[in-house]
């Protein structure tokens, strides 16, 4: 395994944090730069005290500069940044022929009015979103390995695109039956100091929100519309619980005419059985976050409901590694031509 | 205020604590037994320190004995058994002429063919549940002041069917589209030392359970179909979160042909304006368990979600308030006569 | 009962919240006026949306202007602020004859000096701390009943103070020994939008903090030794875990000369057998904070260790009840002349 | 590294998983065996769902007997029982010249009264206690390079013996004024279907418990008069606190005479700096929990409080990894003559 050079660009947040524990231990990586606007200057212990006595723990974060970025030598850069801000990294990086994996929805959208239509404003660089790759390695791995720009995807949406993808590109469902249910723990808000998100707020309760338009509405949509080769749109409806880590999705849908469960069953062990980080639990599995939580697993079981006739998909994944650092990295590891499981199993 | 005196048959749970917390405060009741067959001889303080210093605690738990329960003179008994064991406390009661308010399921499914299948047994007292009354006082508050047998509903069941009955009983939506996702706190699956119940396995996590057939929705069809006059077979999705307390409900349903969703929520805020209990937040609202917890409101708010076509429902309660002992009180201060938030608000 | 008018100034934070909860049941009083700098205009519901569809939950915020208070005929005022700005409210408010109960710290310290070390200014008001009387009803109670200006206990101070102030009156136990360990729920740290205060942050955590001088150990050592009668210096180790609510209190003590265990333990009878809010659980109780969480109970226990010669002082309390609000209530009722109990059994 | 073979005895509890957890990542580890009473014929990711899809996952659990763990040819043997039971399989594993790391208490107490004053029953073997080997490396790494039955320490001991033992080692504290004061996750209390151990009875809430004599203060009193080199009595304070992993202790204590704080700080980092797993955070640091869960480090901290003379110690670990298997596994690399940080960093 040949080493690569690798910076983190917003390391602050709970994915950049999340993006230090798995590269840390990757064999194939050197992390060459994280950056930071605000701890420029400090160093990964002490914005991460839990990185203290491990390799990379006295390294300082210098500003989130493109230039200085680019003097490291590094090859790829993931973007750990707040929406909207991606674009002046990601322009200048591209063009100096860096990789760039962006973990931020700013290239995950194709379409710039449904982008302006959920973000409610236009996209900073429609060029980049339009070269960029979905980083789903389930469903893009070949268009991955050479992709020079990676829009990671959203938490929400790879537990819902994975039990959704290969059913509605087999048409074994009916797009418009579509209910989509999720419970995110309160690290999928990010870090920041909020009222809503404090501890005595979220604590010992439990709430439905952004309804009914959620953001990540637009790339599930995009996904589910790609697949199924016609536009698809569906009932998003996501909820915050208290746990630090972790999404669970319920997803019912009727079946495609003389289509039977079994079909549909099958189609998903088609599809998956192979992939190292879907666990398929089958129609008696029973997905809990706290098996997939601090991993890059995400967790899939079905049910078929003779009395309504629906079929039930359950997933569970770890809104953190699944859902964003751990994807990315499996990524890297896609691009870079390594086992896909290199430094997450 | 004419003292009523009370009893409640196997107070040793967490529907039984909470009846004990909220008799205790209500100016018309004496409580004059506690039962338990574990807990006999011991005090209201020793099995619930919560209580110590307060009105009840010295006060001994008794054998759960039929006739020393109607030796106390008790006119009203609440029984808090598990499945499948009131019936032999509910018939003499009844026969001696005792109101009685029973928090388990046993008497709540007037078919009994439908008791079998999601119960798994016939019920054992099938002429009770063809006189009792289904204690949501909400829709069955005429009936319930006269009633001598009381089926108090399930803790899902209250909040699923207070959105959802008067919209079917206007025939509002089409009810093989309703989709019922819930989400309950633990105490819910009561206070057995069961291995899935310790801190450790329900801590930092979540998952769906009882799918597709939870017991619960036998009684939400039986009365969601009493209030369309057809038969209503839905979709039930019950998930364990980490909290005490509360349950939150999300449905969505597509409206009936030709009915406009202003026409829906109209429906509701005519059902239930007067209603004490009962909190419509409307289409902007955001009902949060934290709001209703150790209350006996259930909060509601609703959605129209235009993309799609289908109408959002909320709701929020505490499931051992509303859900529960909340509302059995609150069905005996109807049969009594009582102002019918009293000890509630 | 004789209805009192009464005022809360700063009611947007936990402890005022509180406050509201406990005094819309109170039957002696009205609540005229709820203030705020930044919630001025809102109502109650909306800003605690808790207390919707109840007594207050339309009433509108005020500006926090004294003339706006006195005007509104208040006898009482509840000031609910941030430590450091009681003083501005305080002396126009007493100076009009208003009686006022303070939550903050402002004016609990005797000793200018002392207040200027922990508090790192000088206080604002030493006049008024001087004519303050310390709101412990269990110690003050008759200084209480004619007081114009309750200077209410800090909530790690009542966990202490209660189960030490007998024994150190009393000289029954070495004050030099004293070793005082504490453990907060979060609602303690105020309901400012603190990174270190979210959800994430503390959730699986636990942190002592304020090592080795916490600004409530002034509160303390003054409230000890004028019941010693001569200076006492303790270590105060207080923690912050992961519960809404709740202080938990363990403290080690050495006995004086020739004082054995058993007189120590009839001093705490001797002391507290008739107080209607410290319970008593004595040499075998296990106090625990999910049987005082949402009382105005303090539990107290004890335990003699043989082998250390040491004594183990327990003790348990909600923060924001007997900690916070519920005193300033309890100590309400002491001024009034009602029964202490009043809203608050 | 050459590979050993590896085998765990009762392996079904938290940290018999957390032991599978750490050994399969290991590169100098086979692990052939994992036995459970009840669990045998099921396989590691039916027990434990969260492995499923990783090296061991179809691995099935066989009977806890001696003669089939020797049969595997397994060279080092993890002993994951409750008290009591450890026995049994040591001895005849010990005779059979495998070597043994025990996570029990069986072993660890060197002298056979004291065993029994504090667990009630003579110890089974005291000649295995005789040759045990304490587990704790910082310690005693000369000694556990050549054992055959290491004793592994207890999650509480480990978090009290590392701040202290060096410092009584060079007589720095009066041993007499030592009060340690330990805050533990539920997962310490084991995996038994307990009804005070239930979510419901946990969450919320906090308690002492085990007071004044806890087991642990056996084994942390045994090696803190090991390195005084006199009879070392304390008082052991632990509590229960809701986080499913995590232990938490301040310990205060008196200098010796003429000792200054800085020798005493000093002493701790002569004798830690070089340690891998113990992270020393100095005069300023704070340990908190979330910085050590899931990882093998220990945080220590110290500060000197001028006003009582006292110095205060704060440590914080992972029960499960650095309190129990983690620890286990590092004795194994010393044992074995691996890195010490194999598997564990």
């Amino acid at each position: 395994m040949n080493l690569e050079k690798v910076a983190i660009v917003g390391a602050s947040g709970y994915s950049g944090e999340e993006l230090v524990r798995l590269l840390m231990r990757h064999p194939g990586v050197e992390i060459v730069a994280l950056t930071s606007r605000q701890l420029a200057g400090q160093t990964v212990e002490t914005v991460f005290p839990r990185f203290a006595g491990q390799r990379y723990a006295k390294l300082g974060f210098i500003e989130s500069d493109v230039a200085k970025i680019i003097a490291t030598g590094a090859g790829f850069v993931f973007l750990a940044l707040p929406h909207g801000v991606a674009a002046e990294y990601a322009q200048p990086l591209v063009a100096a022929g860096l990789r760039v994996i962006d973990l931020s929805a700013d290239f995950r959208i194709k379409d710039s009015a449904v982008y302006e239509e959920f973000y409610g404003t236009p996209p900073q660089a429609p060029e980049l979103a339009a070269i960029s790759v979905y980083g789903l390695p389930e469903i893009y791995r070949e268009q991955i390995r050479s992709a020079q720009l990676i829009a990671s995807p959203g938490c929400y949406p790879t537990s819902v695109i994975v039990p959704l993808h290969p059913l509605l590109k087999r048409r074994l469902l009916k797009p418009a039956s579509i209910v989509i249910n999720s419970l995110s723990g309160v690290s999928g808000a990010g870090r920041s100091a909020k009222t809503e998100l404090l501890y005595v707020e979220c604590n010992e309760s439990v709430r439905a929100y952004g309804l009914p338009k959620h953001r990540h509405l637009a790339e599930i949509e995009q996904e589910l519309s790609r697949a199924y080769g016609d536009a698809v749109t569906v009932t998003f409806l996501p909820h915050l619980i208290p746990v630090s880590r972790g999404i669970f999705t319920t997803i019912t849908a009727a079946p495609a005419d003389d289509v039977s469960p079994a079909e549909i069953f099958a189609a998903l062990a088609d599809a998956y059985a192979a992939e190292p980080f879907i666990r398929l639990l089958g129609e008696n599995g029973a997905p809990d976050t706290k098996n997939v939580t601090h991993t890059n697993f995400i967790d899939v079981a079905w049910r078929h409901d003779p009395r309504t006739g629906r079929i039930i998909l359950l997933s569970a994944e770890d809104n953190l590694v699944k859902g964003a650092s751990g994807q990315a990295v499996q990524a890297l590891n896609v691009m870079c031509g390594w086992p896909e499981t290199t430094a997450l199993l």
